[in-house]
């Protein structure tokens, strides 16, 4: 069994866009450029930004921290959209989510440049992943293929199961998992709360991703031997012998899990490490302008 | 066993339509407006968009047929469809593929409005579908929902299983399947050329959808007793004792798999029907501006 270390794979790879960056530069190339817009002072979102700001520095990359109150209109915010649309000079850019309940996101997302939408939230991006044309893969389910992609995890031809259709996990992580490329290729089942053969499908899965949103609910019965399990859950269970009140817990069950896998994803230190990473990869692809 | 009768389904809604469309014009609105680019002279495009042009008639639309030369510039047509996506009074329009090696279809497909993109090709349109926002949805998968429905096929927890992954019937026919609504909320799995295990993938499903292209893949030993079965082949296969010289042929056999099943669309008579039908449902709903 191997552990899957999302946190040494997103170290490796933001060092590596930093050597790409500096051999841009000494080309006498543009140094990318990442904008993020964050709207009032939820506590998790400026962590988030901050923790992009941070990864920004050291990719290398230029980044440019735009804030706003929580009264911002949403005309403001289109406005200034369409600023950073024009702006030669900004690469990608995001919106943090959440917004405030005045402002819908939808509009938001709508009105970036797909080619900037470093996201992936963008319709547009959506549907050239599944129709296979250049795009923005958002950010868990980018992270996941290349997390596949490093540690040379056969894919073509295996059964693999996803548990959850979220637009930002199960669905897109479904579509790239069928696409014929390599990783991906695989035989691909999706399941979700109203599957009336979930057990079943996870016992005979190759490869099962975990993103329902409930915590330990992948148990060793529902794992073959010899599966690779990816688990995306991150919920806040509360444990009073912590510090902070909570332990982040996956929706596999570890310890019981983790005997039966060749390959296995901790929380944390899997997937999670990776998303910020798959913004870092996506920013520079941004500045290849691949489109 | 039951027969889905695809044919008299679609005579019943354009009967509908044109019973909606009569209703609109005795309060004074639009008649609803489809255009279509045809290139060249090809038999089959021929055909498709003069048995369009005729459902229009049926339907009561005003229809209007764009001609070029198969020696049109790609600019040429980029400047027509700017024209259509302006013109008020067209509600949706179609550019009949294929089109001569010279013209990028990407190009084109990317330059119609998605508000009156009746083929549902544009990606905006594909990723709207997957996020689960109005949209068009393409014609095949779209008949088959409706089929689905009209028949108050069950859906919700089945295991469905969609035999191909193309961009036009098997991706999209997977994601609509998997989606929060009825008919869908389906478990699904996409199986291809590349699958180990499509047979018993088969043998387990409530619902196959096949779209392989493989005349008389599916046979009845893959199917379980009371399954329902949709049949989107079409392949010609030559047959010397009819006057066309061939037999439009599913990739199902019928006869053996029939008797096994609650439900299945023959070929022809199916689903093919249902493929007009959808644009035209497709032209009512654009003329009811939805976005």
């Amino acid at each position: 069994m191997q552990i899957i270390d999302g946190k040494s794979i997103a170290e490796q790879i933001k060092q590596e866009i930093a050597a790409e960056v500096a051999a841009r530069i000494s080309r006498g190339e543009k140094r990318p450029h990442l904008a993020a817009i964050l709207v009032g002072h939820d506590g998790g979102s400026e962590t988030y930004v901050a923790n992009k700001v941070k990864a920004c520095e050291v990719c290398g990359f230029t980044s440019t921290l735009i804030r706003y109150e929580s009264d911002v209109t949403e005309q403001e915010l289109l406005q200034r959209i369409d600023e950073l649309n024009r702006n030669d000079d900004v690469d990608g850019f995001i919106v943090q989510l959440p917004l405030p309940k005045h402002i819908n996101e939808q509009h938001i997302i709508e009105a970036i440049d797909f080619r900037k939408d470093v996201d992936g939230f963008h319709p547009i991006n959506v549907g050239r992943m599944s129709i296979g044309l250049p795009c923005f893969v958002s950010a868990t389910p980018n992270g996941i293929m290349e997390l596949l992609k490093r540690y040379n995890i056969e894919t073509s031809g295996k059964k693999c199961v996803v548990l959850g259709r979220s637009n930002i996990v199960g669905k897109p992580m479904a579509t790239l998992m069928m696409q014929k490329q390599i990783p991906g290729d695989a035989t691909v089942t999706v399941c979700h709360s109203h599957s009336k053969n979930l057990v079943e499908e996870c016992r005979n899965a190759d490869i099962i991703i975990a993103a329902m949103g409930q915590p330990n609910f992948v148990k060793a019965d529902m794992v073959k031997e010899g599966a690779v399990v990816i688990d995306v859950g991150t919920t806040r269970v509360p444990d009073a012998t912590r510090k902070s009140g909570f332990k982040l817990t996956g929706d596999v069950k570890f310890d019981e899990v983790a005997p039966k896998c060749s390959f296995i994803t901790p929380v944390p230190g899997g997937v999670g490490p990776m998303t910020i990473c798959s913004l870092m990869m996506n920013t520079l692809k941004a500045a290849s302008h691949i489109f």
